[in-house]
């Protein structure tokens, strides 16, 4: 009997795309529009584990906002680079961290 | 050693203030500026457990997004209203639901 409230709005839907403690954090590393290594994301975000990364990552690239490439090198290079929609979301991390600018300075 | 990394960044703040999967949808609730009981949210989010309403409501009023004011009647009435920092909120939601409107119409 549970209704699936986030069919019909469009804040539950970006929620559970965006939603999370990491997703943002992970495409505000691809604002320069330049591929990121797997290895970098770890060192941009160190306290995110590593099955989290990878889980999160995942879910970005199967909702479209991200693109893996693997090249078959040794050591094997995995690459991420954004996509257009995930471009899209950058302006969305801009209004948030103006808003969290207040409370970081009065903080 | 873990270092508290919300300290500096902006984002990180603010996800720690609006994240999770409630508090925007509550904020949305104040869009008109009007202020709203607490049963009216209780329907109005139909899928939100008492519990998790009751403390979402009390970190957002921890936070200066919503003021709460408690009249001495009988039955009790219970308002909330939206203060100027959690009207901030609402062009942030707007952008927000811009974003899943794409995945709304396409899903």
């Amino acid at each position: 009997m549970k209704k699936n409230y986030t069919v019909d709005c469009p804040i539950r839907k970006t929620l559970e795309i965006l939603g999370g403690k990491w997703k943002l954090l992970i495409i505000f590393q691809f604002r320069a529009d330049q591929p990121v290594r797997y290895g970098e994301l770890k060192k941009k975000i160190p306290d995110i584990s590593e099955k989290m990364l990878i889980q999160e990552l995942k879910v970005l690239v199967e909702n479209g906002l991200l693109l893996k490439h693997s090249y078959p090198e040794i050591p094997p290079r995995v690459e991420y680079t954004i996509t257009k929609r995930g471009k899209e979301v950058l302006p969305i991390i801009d209004t948030l961290a103006e808003f969290g600018m207040q409370y970081v300075k009065t903080v």
